[in-house]
C-alpha cells in the first residue's frame, strides 16, 4: 500500500493519501481546500488515479478540498451517512467496505464529535480516526450535534477493542504527534483513562473551548462539497 | 522497529524518535528545545531508556534539546565530525554505525547546507536527510560554510545512489509533506531535476533567502548543547 500523511499548517489537519501501487487507485481522506494544488500534484507524479475524496464527517475548522479534486479528477466525493451533503456522490455507512486494488477501506461509524462521522480502517491496520480519538485526546464534542456521551461509547466499545498494534492516524494533532498505536490511547489518553461515562460527559462539558475561526464559512461550505457559497 | 515522526509548529522542524522495540533503547535524532517535554513524555510512556540525542547538524533556525534531554535522561549528544560543538559526548564520522538493539544507524556524511552534516540511514530503509535533501527541495546554503557544489555532489553521486525505495524523511518541510522516497526525488526534485553542477549553483547564488529568525541565538546555543549563553 502507498501511504502518505499530508499536513495543513493553517488549520492543523491531516489528510491522508492512500493507492494500491499496483492498480494505482487512490483516495483522499480529509483533504483541505487550501491543499488541493499541492495534493493534485502529488497524485500526477505517482502516476494514480483519484478514484475517491472520503470525509471523515462534515468539518467545521476548514474547507473540504473535495469539489475541486472533483473537477479537476472526475473523482468520486463520499461522505458518512446521514452527512447531509446533497452534492456527495454517495455515502458509505458503518460496515461498508471500499476498495482500491488490493487496498480495503473498512467504515466504523464514530458519532460524536458530529452526529454523522466514520473512522476508515486502511488494510486492517491504519486507522484514520477524524475527529473521533486523537493522539491522547479526542474530537470536541460542543456544536454540530455533538455528543459526549456517544464519543465515550464509541472509542472505548469500538476503536479501543480494535488490536493493539492498530495505528491511529488522526485528523488533527495540535503537538505534533503524527501517528500511535490503539494500545498507546487505552495506556495513556487522559481523556479516557480512569474516566466512566459520566465523568467524560462532565469533563467535555466545562472544556469551555473558543469556536474554530472558520466555523460559519466552513460547514455550509462542506454542505456544499467545498464550493464556497456565493455572497450577495 | 519503533520510528516516530515529531514536528515542530514553529520552526517547521521534523524530530525523530527511533528505538528497538525488544531491548526498549532509543534515540532522538534533531530534538527541538521547545518540545522536550512532548519528547520525554512520550520516551517515558513508551518504555524505552533514550541512548543517543543525534544531531545531523548545528541548527541555525532552532535550539536542540540535546543539553536539556541529556540532563533528564543522561543519554549521549553525539554530532557529525567537524561540528564544532566541543561539549558533544561524540562524534560519528561518515561510515560510522550506532546500534539501538538490532537497529542500526549509519550515518552518511552530507556537507553542503554547512560543512558538517550528516545524514542517517535507519535499518537501511529509512533515510533522514537533515538539511540535505528536503522532499522536492534541499537545504539552503548561503551560511554557515554552506557550500553548493558539496550539495550537489551529496545528493546526487550518494543519496541519489541509495535505492529508489529508500524512504526520505527531511529534517523540515515547509508543504505538509512527511516523507518520500530517493526514486520520487530523482524523478520530480525540481532543484536537481535537469540541472548540471554549474547551474544548481548559479540557482541556489540567486535564492536571496532572508536569514531564519533565530540565527544569532541558534547557531552559539547549539554549540552548546542547547544550553542558551547567559546574556549579561
Amino acid at each position: 500500500m502507498l501511504f502518505r500523511q499530508l499536513f495543513d499548517q493553517d488549520t492543523w489537519t491531516y489528510t491522508y493519501l492512500i493507492a494500491d501501487p499496483q492498480t494505482k487507485e487512490a483516495a483522499l481522506v480529509d483533504p483541505v481546500l487550501e491543499q488541493v494544488e499541492r495534493d493534485y500534484q502529488l497524485i500526477n507524479e505517482l502516476g494514480l488515479t483519484l478514484r475517491y475524496c472520503l470525509e471523515t464527517h462534515v468539518h467545521a475548522d476548514h474547507i473540504t478540498g473535495t469539489g475541486k479534486l472533483r473537477e479537476l479528477t472526475n473523482c468520486e466525493g463520499i461522505v458518512p451517512e446521514n452527512a447531509q451533503v446533497a452534492c456527495a456522490s454517495g455515502v458509505i455507512k458503518n460496515g461498508e467496505v471500499l476498495r482500491l486494488g488490493d487496498v480495503t477501506i473498512d467504515a466504523i461509524a464514530t458519532p460524536g464529535h458530529t452526529d454523522s462521522h466514520n473512522a476508515y480502517l486502511v488494510n486492517g491496520t491504519h486507522l484514520l480516526t477524524g475527529d473521533s480519538l486523537f493522539i491522547r485526546g479526542c474530537g470536541r464534542t460542543d456544536f454540530q450535534s455533538g455528543d459526549s456521551g456517544l464519543m465515550y461509547d464509541v472509542v472505548t466499545q469500538h476503536l479501543f477493542n480494535l488490536p493493539d498494534e492498530t495505528l491511529v492516524y488522526p485528523g488533527h494533532d495540535y503537538k505534533g504527534h503524527s501517528v500511535s498505536t490503539i494500545g498507546e490511547e487505552k495506556r495513556f489518553n487522559p481523556r479516557f483513562l480512569g474516566r466512566d461515562r459520566a465523568n467524560f460527559i462532565e469533563f467535555m462539558k466545562n472544556l469551555n473551548l473558543p469556536n474554530p475561526k472558520k466555523i460559519m464559512e466552513a460547514v455550509p461550505a462542506n454542505q456544499s462539497c467545498g464550493n464556497v457559497p456565493a455572497t450577495v
